[in-house]
């Protein structure tokens, strides 16, 4: 088993999949058994019958109550167990464990460490989603077969997009762009601009750039699993590498994704723009975005499979590398100190 | 790999499947080629050719001779080598494990520990297969990707038919029925009544019954692998309870398993029952077994696959499990007494 | 990891196979991207970029250079690293392994061990291949789950013909011919003569003998993975076994196995005769010979499954064992001696 962060908000699945139905999801390894219930608060628990270990979601919903599907124990919203038809002793280990959540920008969120840890508070936010001169288009729940790390390193590296997405995303004008990189409080940003040259296809398609302009890569990871690409473009000679934006189309592809185990991820990703489109629009630069991740999928699941075959191989780190360095840092610090946080308490 | 009972008949093969041709079996974790001699006896021999150890199953019988379908060597029904082309001298070595079979209620039983042990006599029997007034069934040979063991917890558990066979086998009225549980000279005896109440569907549909009726399920279970099912109903108040089972239906469901390996069963199930009905009615009532069973096998499948995934997870036990545990502990003894037989036997 | 012979010739691909474009093979546990250059050399590097370890053969081959299709790093045929998109300076780890290649009888060889040991005068040659005299037909590179010493096992085995190819190569005359063997330079020869019986099928096929021939099988086998089969046919009484070949038939059958992994072998077949025939007829040879090796795979592939799974087994050996014997101790010296010279190398 890996180790991940523990003590944070992880994105686990989008709102509008949630309903009265039992759904499983899987994260940091375990199986976790979902539904809304009757006061439309969002329910996760292990997905195991503490008794059998059937899981859960193999049950039925009662109400507020999961009734298991092998023997009709019922387990309430908090994992109490409140019924064992047949006896009326309840043991004190029949019980499931369950998972504080939060819904926020349209995703459930769920807290997989200590529960009295989670506040609601601290979910990530991006103040554009609320914002009503915006707009906010859902995209999907993209599984890749990787560790989400190596997804976490993508979207802190602005340089493939050249390589990767010459029909979306990217263009042979940032080739040799070189990127900077630092520390955030939470995470690590990463950027570029790209200054009088043609805009990504993109932009060409949806922005209707037929000029130079310039155009900026920000990208903003928050740790543990959290990437919020800020990107836009201004005609070149507006003075947008100045600060003013005016004339000009942005957009934050935001990517929040679940560690599902060693080899999979899930990226739940949605886009917030500065302007608003029409559906058949918004469905358009959906399946760009679409395009340009499927693309993601297949080199990284590639590099995963190598990562696997080959333990030994030592890669070589290049410049551009910085920010997947601190990055992983940075994960490693946080895993670290809650396993030390952990030993302090039982020692205490 | 697993241990098991290896002094002990277990079901491999319905008798109908075993004809004069090559047939491959598993059990224990050893692959077994079967096949039926010219004097109707049922052959079954370690599915290894000692020479290269191509299945022999690969091979051609020749009368009652498997030809390895590699070099041509030669093996008779007792295992030993009768030909090896271009060589006159046989080997030592050149040999098969050949495994005991006893032929018994339309299966083949076999032997898969010491020869000198197997006492046909000994093969398990319910006397009412034989009876002319009762009628027996054959069903399938069930596959479930489960340990045998789960699948014998389940037919120690009168419980579950409450819950998951609810268009079959159970209904509610039975929910709250505590079950009783005791050690008998070979197995574990389970069991309950149901009194004054609706009658499952199964016997709705093929016994009439529309108004109350008093039911009992008598759970019998043979270490370590075979399970037998007496369930019957009675009208309420015609005396079942107290002895009286003149006007009662009843049906023996019998269920002989073979350990395939840790992770595989075969269950080998068939019903033999206290009044006679043409084909299209016992059709019919297999079929609803069938979906019962399979409504099992789910479950079973997905319990196993969690004891995979979590092997560190500790289950609470209820009072229901009363019957399982009596069963682990009985299987293990079993097994327990066979290794300090052969310690002692090979000191001696 | 299995080990492996290095220093030596191996058979990767058909030639014909090899183009201006990025193909992947795998061989002795290493992937390896090809392509011809613009001088028409083949190119063979290990298939992963030295920096995210993305296979080279996701990328684009421009010219002469591999372009990694994550980040736009290019290779040249040397593996030097000629470029890295946004930064000047090329670590010195920024290089890919180069393997030495050769082409020669239709077929890439390639050197996985010390490459300042590659000597392409030493790639192996049958002389009859490049006689006008003779007609060289390609088959296929067939892939078969096995370990590559099994299959030499099976070329080093004039045994088995009768038994598993009684439709092509072989037929019951020969059941009880036994075979000889001895070591030669630099492997194995194993044969046999089958005298004043009627032909196999594939000569009464294409050599059209209806009546008694005397027929030849010598097997060469040269250490670590080549396989030449000299077989031929000529009418009883025209004195073929003693040297008289004047009114023959006669095939190299040749095999040249690629040892991609413990569980995986790709046998690029070819045969060589001393006859010419047209299309039709050589596709019809061909196709018998697909035939009779689909048998060989067939067998091999349940074989590598039942060592597998029984790794304790312990095979006995007959008297036509006696190549296989002596095949695999030459392969291990082989091993060993190439450990023995690291060692000495390592310590100077």
């Amino acid at each position: 088993m890996a180790e991940y962060v523990l003590n944070t908000w992880y994105p686990i699945a989008w709102s509008r999949d949630i309903t009265q139905s039992l759904a499983q999801r899987r994260i940091v390894e375990k199986d976790v058994v979902m539904y809304r219930n009757t006061q439309g608060k969002v329910v996760a628990q292990l997905d195991i019958c503490p008794h059998r270990m059937l899981p859960l979601s193999h049950g039925k919903l009662k109400g507020d109550v999961i009734q298991c599907g092998y023997h009709g124990m019922e387990f309430d919203c908090s994992g109490k167990c409140v019924r064992i038809p047949g006896q009326d002793k309840i043991p004190a280990g029949a019980k499931v464990t369950t998972y504080p959540t939060h819904e926020h920008m349209g995703l459930v969120w769920i807290w997989m460490g200590d529960a009295d840890k989670a506040d609601p508070a601290k979910v990530y936010d991006l103040p554009q989603y609320h914002d009503p001169a915006w707009q906010a288009v859902e995209g999907d729940a993209l599984r890749i077969e990787c560790n989400y790390l190596n997804l976490c390193d993508n979207l802190c590296d602005p340089s493939h997009v050249s390589f990767v997405h010459l029909t979306t995303l990217g263009n042979a004008a940032s080739e040799d762009v070189p990127v900077q990189s630092e520390r955030t409080e939470n995470g690590v940003l990463t950027w570029r601009w790209v200054l009088d040259s043609p805009a990504i296809p993109l932009f060409q398609k949806f922005g209707g750039f037929t000029t130079n302009v310039d155009r900026w890569h920000y990208y903003h990871y928050t740790a543990p699993s959290i990437a919020v690409i800020d990107f836009g473009t201004a005609k070149t000679g507006t003075g947008a590498p100045e600060g003013n934006r005016d004339d000009c189309i942005q957009i934050y592809a935001c990517h929040f994704m679940t560690p599902v185990d060693e080899n999979t991820v899930i990226d739940h990703w949605l886009h917030v723009k500065n302007f608003k489109a029409d559906d058949d629009t918004n469905k358009a630069m959906s399946a760009s975005f679409r395009e340009a991740f499927s693309e993601d999928k297949v080199i990284l699941e590639a590099i995963h499979k190598n990562e696997k075959a080959y333990p030994d191989f030592k890669p070589v780190l290049l410049n551009l590398d910085a920010s997947a360095v601190r990055m992983r840092r940075l994960v490693d610090s946080m895993i670290d100190a809650e396993k030390a946080e952990r030993q302090s308490v039982k020692a205490a």
